[in-house]
């Protein structure tokens, strides 16, 4: 079947599909959706077993296995790996939906469901790309499906399985497709994600919380000392000062940054209705996306101890402890970060100050050479499909699990289909159905292009 | 009757009355308790009618109302007002107390019950003096009783009515006896109390809190700019950066400064026992008394805003309020710190923070001339009982009450017969039983000593 052929033939059929994975409510950080989760995983085995694959498997766990299937093999043809997860957010709070989250709604061309883009929707549009691109039940590029049930919950059964089983991430090019374009009309391949390194950052001064009548002049404030930390953790021109953090940071490369001079940016709009701020902070000779794509940061997140409550309470907090992280860009690793912030807190803490750091999670950073055959590909997919080659920017966030795709060294592709405003993790998420068959096209192509050895 | 004779012929029928009111529960802050507020206002204003008041009102509240009883008038005498209160703190956590916290016990010498030492006991033992010294129904002195039902929970009742009728102050002396010894041995009168401005702070830079993936690098954090006005607020060397604070401070005297270099003091002992700590803080060239009783302080109670649950979240906080306060020293007065603290924060703010102070609640300190008659002769008075002069010292607390006690310019007499290890607002409070006989000898010849003009 050619692409166009199974876009006309199974327009409504298509849809109607992904309808009944969408509403299947598999929320994977609540216990109460585990059978919801199984039955996600189920629905696409079945899926995988109609559309052709010989190999089909759930993998790993009972209640949030991983779905593993391979398309028949065409020897001599390059392999790629599709990583998806078929589990969804919480749709909380409901009662801001416009329609039920777990009824699939058509509302001005838009899918509006919970997991329509993250990551569903998407997910199956490269599937329909597989079946389209199959002549004769031969698809152009052996192709494996990795599709995890875990995603927005820690992902361990997954990464415990590659772990177990690294022979599963052997291909090559990855291609993971839960990234939104630029925007409208603005196709992207991303080149980079960020990495993190998250911690607990805890300071202990008194036996007891103590009253500040008795013992105010005298007794050190917990606050006090963790506030005197972190604030010299970064300059006020939003500099970094952990010794060492910036030795691995590398600028992006000149044609990267010319490329993101071009993208369409206007301060005023993004600092009024995207930030809602009166200022963007971080080092200024660095444009925005620079420093939302390729510089490290550190943050409070929040801050605990004391008293927190309504109302007033004199006490003198015995123990204070922050939140913090760092986003972290190619060539740094969390682990050494994490030693280097450990260090800086140590250097930093008064005397009197008892400083603990505890590490809560982490991953590397990740990036993709922009000359890899495959993701020129899938730019040219792009620029063949919607009329623009995808512009290769970065992303501030992080997928912890791609450094573990790619270890193999085949190159990941990251590059999706969504759009910006398409409210992941917020009430009525929304998929484009014009930005759905936008990746059966480009997924497609892509599959194409690679069995062509283009 | 003579002091000692009420003590020899009273002796259990004394304890059996203050148990009575001991066992009422008059939390105040629980209005479930407003009955028993109620009840034990009014076990004292029968007890006053009883032992020849006669004049004894209920004030200004149903549930909490303020008790006031006059002696039988001894024209030509000085008149004192003894300020007391009948309310106590809640028993919580109920399940450390050794014996019912509403059953008074006798364990070692001590009475041990919620409000034995705060403040039931001690007024009781004011009360029990003043009926020791009448002679033939009339006491050496006129003494007005004010004792109100809300000192644990805010207080507007008495407020209020003293802004209404402010002739219930006209006295002169004022008698308060909330306040402990010194130590074992050590009795103490007070010539300072320590001042109150609690406010809160907070820092906007964001619309709403934002994800550190897409927005890290540009995003002012709201706990970053928070974080940095108040590390500016105090030097590592504790002293308080808010322009004009120190101006009004003034140091002890050097009587003063002499009599407390003669206290007991074990730093080793306090770092170890009382704080927990490895070291004190605050302005090194002071004593540690001086530091507590007689220089301002700046302390953060708490940090509220982005994320205070269990585990990891990367947002940036759109949002950070810090529980801040500040004692005072004799001249200065709160409103004038707010104003200080109002504009020193300003000043600090970066450009990109929305930043706001909220008053919370405030308290002007308190000074009591050392040299003034009544001071010299409760001193006089322990002279006799304890064989030892009270000492003059200072608290570090505050009592927002007194200022207004003072208004017409009576000497306050702060001075009790609690020990520091009373437990006072935790469990198992109590109150030596020796002591409050201390306290029935002592107020009772500081009554007569006032009455005889000594």
């Amino acid at each position: 079947m050619t692409i166009e052929n199974l876009i006309k033939s199974q327009h409504s059929e298509a849809m109607e599909q992904l309808f009944l994975l969408l509403r299947i409510p598999s929320v994977s950080t609540s216990t109460q959706h585990n059978a919801d989760c199984r039955n996600a995983a189920e629905w696409l085995r079945d899926h995988f077993r109609k559309i052709g694959c010989p190999t089909v498997d759930l993998l790993a766990s009972e209640t949030h296995p991983v779905v593993w299937a391979e398309g028949p093999k065409v020897p001599g043809k390059p392999t790629v790996l599709v990583y998806g997860h078929y589990d969804v957010q919480p749709p909380d709070p409901v009662e801001l939906w416009n329609t039920p989250p777990f009824e699939p709604t058509i509302v001005d061309g838009d899918i509006v469901a919970r997991g329509a883009t993250d990551d569903k929707g998407q997910v199956f549009s490269i599937i329909k790309a597989f079946e389209a691109t199959m002549v004769d039940g031969k698809p152009p590029v052996n192709v494996r499906f990795l599709i995890e049930g875990q995603e927005e919950s820690g992902g361990e059964v997954l990464t415990e399985l590659l772990e177990r089983e690294p022979h599963r991430v052997e291909a090559d090019a990855v291609l993971v497709a839960d990234m939104p374009f630029f925007g409208v009309g603005w196709p992207a391949v991303y080149t980079a994600l960020r990495g993190m390194c998250y911690c607990e950052l805890s300071v202990r001064t008194l036996g007891r919380d103590l009253h500040s009548g008795l013992y105010g002049g005298v007794a050190p404030n917990a606050h006090e000392a963790l506030v005197h930390i972190l604030s010299q953790l970064k300059s006020p021109n939003g500099r970094i000062r952990i010794p060492g953090l910036y030795e691995a940071v590398e600028r992006p490369t000149k044609a990267e940054r010319d490329a993101w001079s071009k993208l369409p940016f206007n301060q005023r709009t993004y600092l009024k209705n995207e930030l809602g701020a009166k200022a963007m902070t971080g080092l200024h000779r660095y444009s925005a996306f620079e420093r939302t794509w390729a510089l490290p940061t550190f943050e409070i997140h929040g801050i605990t101890g004391g008293y927190m409550e309504e109302g007033a309470k004199t006490v003198i907090p015995a123990e204070a402890t922050a939140k913090v992280s760092l986003r972290l860009v190619p060539k740094q690793r969390y682990r050494s970060v994490e030693r280097q912030l450990r260090k800086a807190v140590k250097d930093l803490a008064p005397s009197y100050a008892k400083v603990s750091l505890k590490f809560i999670h982490g991953a590397d950073p990740v990036q993709t050479d922009v000359t890899a055959s495959p993701v020129r590909l899938i730019s040219r997919a792009f620029e063949e499909v919607v009329g623009r080659a995808a512009v290769p920017i970065r992303s501030g966030g992080s997928i912890p699990i791609v450094p573990t795709l790619g270890k193999r060294k085949a190159p990941v592709v990251l590059a999706g289909v969504g759009l910006p405003d398409d409210r992941l993790h917020a009430p009525n998420e929304k998929l484009s159905v014009k930005q759905f068959w936008i990746g059966v096209r480009v997924f497609g192509r892509f599959f194409e292009m690679l069995g062509n050895g283009a």
